[in-house]
């Protein structure tokens, strides 16, 4: 008897996908161009990706579940989103006007705006406000191709917001069709007069061990630099998350060169992020070490300042992943964006991004499973983009090109 | 026996709307913010603007023969893109990629790439596939809330060709809703083999009087660029047009200071575009003639070069438009798009940037009759965001906030 097929997604334009990634096996990843191209899901996984007369040869869209006619557009993996801080409460609207209108970082602070702004708001919310704002940020992420989303906690700064903020990322997980994975990150600032020595202890000693109870992070994420915590600090913190079980990710070398790209190659961490200081003797440890650097042009972005060094990474045939950093100083949830920013702003190639937002993506959430590529094996999470050709999403800027999302074989997103 | 009134938006979270903009009357332009704010539209034409209870009270929305619950949402008027080269055949996408992977200008001439390869692709369409094109653009701009756009022709640089785009021109325009304002830009680069000298007498001698002839163009508009035409050779152009009718535009300062901004004031154009070159005396001259200043963030960002130094023409007191300068080698649609690069690139408030995107960008095209503002007596143009707060539009970048499109009193789009 014939297997029924859930989806087939048929007579697209092009069907890309990286080859080689998704399953940490080094550099050497190319983007694959199927031109009049198909997949078929079962099961939620796909079965069989290639030209449309072989695929619906053996899977016939008028026997599946349902089938998408993609005939003049591109179907790419949905976007892997490896950087986000997405749940807190509050606005801070009113200081990105400000900053425009010419006031410091000193001005907002001395106006009790900020990060701590957010974390007094997000201390308030209740986790119900948490999980709403965080479902309606995915919905947005999810109508711009994003399939697979880390959220790192870290507007609590004490043990009992930063629980109620991983709860709200489990919740919303619970209910939505993106593939949330869970970040704590208690060392995300130094809360209001605390000294910052005592709140590592406090971290180490308080925070990660009821999160490692609750079991609600895959990784331990810190800020690693001047004026917030060292690289000392940060060591001890992602030496006791590793030894809890959560994997290290690092904030490493944004505004000055401290060190955390080293320590996340000494301690194996999946990521580094920002890197915008990083050397060249810093790239090549992350290399060496097998840690995924994550660059997040957004935030140079929305600061109006220059960008990560992408082209050094690439000198270095160090594969980069991107991310939104989607929070309140870099408000965009939309991993389309960033691949335009990535080679408008970056320079970057348009299959580099592609990759980058992919495959090389779910690397920095140490997801082997072939997310990010569509093969084989491959979780059926799709994005389906009215171009009929992929470098025409960056090269189409400003515009949205993502019109139909499909997570797991089901279509949960048409525009 | 009262008045039908054709639509009334009740309950948005604000209306805003430049004040003293779209009449040419000076500098002074405020952004008024109408919290809890409506608007009611007669014949195409706004006949109320306030707060909900005024404006209800007079015009029931339950009487009107449409109606739009604006509730959470912010009505600006819609957005005046006035500088487009939005009507052209063939792909360029190629030299997006060739260029990211290192290729430079004189590569791509050389592969027979740039400009030129879009005139070859143009002469050779037919109309209606130049017509065709131009309303799927112009859909796009609607989608994210351009209600008024100037589309240059110039990929033709020759008689023919220049009538069949500025025909193509028409066509669309009265296919669709948005407004349309022609341009013609014979003069927007020198045709392969052709001495530039006698170009320029080929365009005043041929091209000028057939256009004015037709009837098809209000402004005229060249490339005065080192290598390209001179501010002499521009001023011969410019001032043959205005003889037949046509207000002069041209596009200055883009890559070297050449004088275009001084012949611009000189001959009362209507706008000096790209300015990136400008200097304080150059700026002081389109203040002092009344030549509106026309900037093009999405150019520079598609480059990966330095944006136009807004600040300086904020401290002269000279208010800039906005555009997108939408063409092969600056792909996107989306004047949207504009505003968030003006405000993160650019580091203009979001004020000053939606007053740019409309009141301002109206001056450049000559629209005094209240285009670009919400106010009685203005056409019924209006773009919906789905944000409380107008700042957040340029704050939540690279996500489109615009839902609801309106021209002359009616719906056109609606996400
Ligand atoms: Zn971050
Ligand atoms: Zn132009």
């Amino acid at each position: 008897m014939e297997r029924m097929t859930d989806l087939v997604v048929h007579d697209a334009a092009q069907v890309v996908t990286p080859t080689g990634g998704g399953d940490g096996d080094g550099s050497d990843d190319e983007l694959e161009v199927i031109e009049n191209g198909a997949v078929a899901i079962e099961d939620g996984i796909v079965v069989a990706v290639g030209p449309t007369t072989d695929v619906t040869r053996a899977h016939p869209p008028e026997n599946a579940t349902e089938s998408v006619d993609a005939t003049g557009r591109t179907v790419l993996p949905g976007f892997v989103d490896p950087h986000t801080h997405a749940v807190f409460a509050g606005d801070r609207v009113d200081e990105f006007t400000a900053k425009l209108a010419g006031a410091s970082y000193q001005d907002i602070l001395e106006e009790g705006g900020g990060i701590l702004r957010t974390v007094r708001a997000t201390r308030e919310a209740e986790r119900a406000e948490l999980v709403a704002n965080l479902l309606e940020h995915l919905d947005t992420m999810l109508a711009h191709g994003t399939t697979t989303v880390e959220v790192k906690s870290g507007y609590g700064l004490d043990v009992e917001t930063e629980l109620k903020l991983l709860e709200a990322i489990d919740e919303a997980a619970d209910q939505h069709p993106i593939d949330v994975v869970p970040t704590f990150m208690g060392a995300h600032a130094v809360p209001e007069g605390a000294d910052t020595e005592e709140y590592v202890d406090r971290v180490i000693e308080e925070q990660l061990p009821a999160v490692a109870d609750a079991g609600l992070a895959e990784f331990c994420d810190v800020f690693c630099e001047a004026g917030v915590f060292s690289v000392s600090q940060s060591r001890r913190i992602l030496e006791a998350g590793q030894e809890l079980g959560l994997t290290p990710k690092i904030h490493a070398e944004e505004f000055e060169r401290l060190g955390g790209s080293q320590l996340a190659a000494d301690c194996g961490a999946a990521s580094a992020d920002h890197l915008l200081q990083a050397t060249d003797e810093d790239i090549e440890a992350l290399g060496e070490a097998g840690v995924t650097p994550v660059l997040l042009p957004g935030t140079a972005f929305s600061l109006g300042a220059p960008y990560a060094d992408a082209a050094a990474f690439e000198a270095a045939d160090v594969p980069v992943a991107l991310a939104t950093d989607f929070n309140p100083n870099c408000f965009s949830q939309s991993m389309e964006s960033v691949v335009e920013l990535a080679c408008n702003g970056m320079r970057m190639t348009p299959a580099a991004a592609i990759r980058g937002a992919t495959s090389i993506a779910a690397r920095a959430v140490d997801r082997t499973d072939g997310t990010g590529t569509i093969r084989e094996g491959a979780p059926g999470d799709l994005a389906i983009a009215t171009v009929t050709n992929y470098q025409h999403i960056p090269y189409n800027f400003g515009v949205s090109n993502v019109q139909t999302v499909i997570t797991d074989g089901t279509v949960v997103h048409r525009d």
